[in-house]
């Protein structure tokens, strides 16, 4: 019945707000500054996405893991990485760190703090790809963590996200809790609440091949304790 | 008469597909989004093929070697890193995972789901540009195995095959596979039939060049286990 | 009493010189070379910030610990990693180097040795950006020193500027050394006298709560020495 | 009276081939792909060159040092790493190498074999920026030689130059034999012969400069074999 501490808590709120303020303020900067073309929108936000994901894991990855999504933190508990009351107190923490972060950006680029999206993105090539980019990055993530290379993850991830923008046509949002935050924002990254669902459940959907394709793959390793093991040797003192 | 174990083959099969998914997916996603400007969507195409190519040998790497190029197998073949079966083996496994790409691609995209390119590419110029980009690949990948710095890789191989796009005429497909798969895709990365075949003979080319080349910068060192040294501690477990 | 050597000062000068020669050249060729999109011009400034950035930590690290940034000197100083009077020696230092930096940038492209700019930035929103900037600078940089990780500083300072040029409305200046150096150029990445009070209040807020959320996030950890973490193998040698 | 072995020469020879058709070649493809905006054909020629370059330095590294540069050749046997007449067999073949490449490039882009430059370039501002910009790569290259961080030069190389073509106005050659390399392509990348001179003179000097400024900023400690550190644990095999 154990708890996770309270930082834990906190990290994962400090990084899932930092997160989506991230993904959002950059969509709103591109927006604004580069009116004449889209792609260029999307290359301003990737880039940023993906170099400012890269230090975020870096900054609380000792803490909590830097999850930031319920998916990572579901499957980290299916594998024994993490107990999985923890993954349920992650949960409304992460939802609210992104919603946060929603607001959080809104205010910095000096825009109504809360505006419900209208970008509706529900069809059906965007599930597809929702359940790619969400199998993908699981199925990386835990790749690296049960081969003993979490120390890489926070670039690996970084890079993942910035290439799947752009390969995935729903612009690889494979985190539900981010999702959920860029309701919040009727700006670039913003999605529209009836696409919500869609996307949620084709996330589910790949987190679970994603665990399945980690028990084909790396058989026989014993559960690490994958929160934990992005910087081993910290894990000692940050129980 | 050792076969590949299955795993081997389903890394190579889902890493091929999900290598050919980046690189059309990302080429689609660019055409549409960028279609003032050839050069912007040849940089939105090649910074997504970087960061997401070093994310797939990361994901991979430990199982198979994270090849999804023939050449890159044939040649740690004839180096003594993989048996030949297991190159043969992989062969068709790297063209079905390219095709089964392809198609995701278009899925992905809403497009048709199989359509035959009419990008017309056989010049002797791109001829040139091929065996120039698969030799330095070649080279490349195996100066870090003989030099027991594998664990680069992922990184390295991406950041050339990103630079090879522009600074070869034929943005640097340096892979069969790819190549074959990249028919199926009538859209920014596609290539069509009738270009293919000499595609195929500057990478074959291009790789032997290569292995020579090797030979002579890297005398005297023993036959690595190149497929495996990725992960070296993975090593034991993954056979 | 014991004053920094030198060479530490020598080493702050020249980083906050290049830095700000990097920060202000970048954004003058950016400006001449793209006119047409602004946002184009910010993602060649922060791209090439980033990618300097990393150089330059790299470069001067084992020396002074890389700070340019009065913030990161004082935080440091705070946690006892490095004595108060270094930080009250770098403080001039890291101004006077980013002085003559943005006076080198105006040089090297041919304008004005000195031109005081003439760009208003001082909004409530941007001041919101700059104490998020800034906090999140910090509490990254202490994340990675106090964990152990600092030799992975440099990747993260660069990512993190890079991708904070983007998410934050005030383009992320998070250093009143960098600030004051921007006043002396009249171009692209120029700040007016009239805006920089605010900008250094609230990049002095930010690193307050940085250090704050340092105590919380990472307790319990000795205060290391911070400034010379950076490359621990050679810290017995560089004090 | 010891001669470098042959496949030093090789590596140097090679290396500098691809750097010169890696610096031009991306360059026409910018110039072609991108004919509306210089500044975003200097992205695409900076971006190839960065990538390029950190995997051609990892490719070459280990048996030459992969300097690619007279100007790190002669500072590195000033410092004891290289013997001198390595340094003087060096200068021929890195010239000969990057000639080499831009007759290269030429072909993969069928335009004329050889064609010379009436890009001029020679300005005082300049000249100032191609003393700082060699000035900072070659303190950059020693600071990581001297502290032990060698294996950390491919990125850092990639990354300062990537940096360079944007925040000096020359765009940042820092090489002696890249610049003569560049007067034999009349494209983007090329350098009238007559603005030749003082583009060398300019990189001597800063070469000079940083010799210095390694000498003040990491003294005491003793010569190392510079060109074998890149990668110690194959320094027994390559010598």
């Amino acid at each position: 019945m154990e708890q996770p501490r309270t930082r834990k808590l906190v990290a994962e709120y400090l990084g899932s707000m930092l997160l989506a303020a991230l993904v959002i303020g950059s969509g709103i900067a591109a927006q604004r500054l580069s009116p004449a073309d889209t792609g260029l929108q999307l290359t301003e936000n990737a880039a940023a996405t993906a170099a400012g994901l890269f230090a975020l894991i870096l900054m609380f990855g000792p803490i909590s893991g830097a999850h930031f999504n319920p998916v990572v933190s579901f499957v980290d508990a299916a594998f024994g990485g993490l107990p999985w009351r923890h993954a349920l107190a992650y949960l409304p923490t992460q939802i609210a760190g992104c919603i946060s972060g929603a607001v959080l950006a809104n205010l910095m680029f000096a825009t109504t703090p809360v505006s419900i999206s209208t970008t509706h993105r529900a069809t059906a090539a965007h599930g597809l790809a929702e359940v790619v980019a969400t199998a993908g990055l699981i199925l990386m993530i835990f790749s690296l963590v049960r081969s003993g290379r979490a120390e890489r993850a926070p670039a690996a991830v970084g890079a993942y996200i910035g290439a799947a923008y752009w390969f995935t046509s729903s612009t690889s949002f494979a985190n539900p809790a981010i999702t959920i935050g860029r309701m919040f924002s009727d700006t670039f990254s913003g999605i529209a609440p009836a696409s919500v669902p869609l996307f949620l459940a084709a996330q589910i959907l790949g987190g679970a091949l994603a665990l399945l394709g980690v028990r084909v793959l790396y058989p026989g390793m014993k559960p690490a304790q994958a929160a934990d093991v992005v910087v081993p040797h910290v894990a000692a003192t940050s129980r």
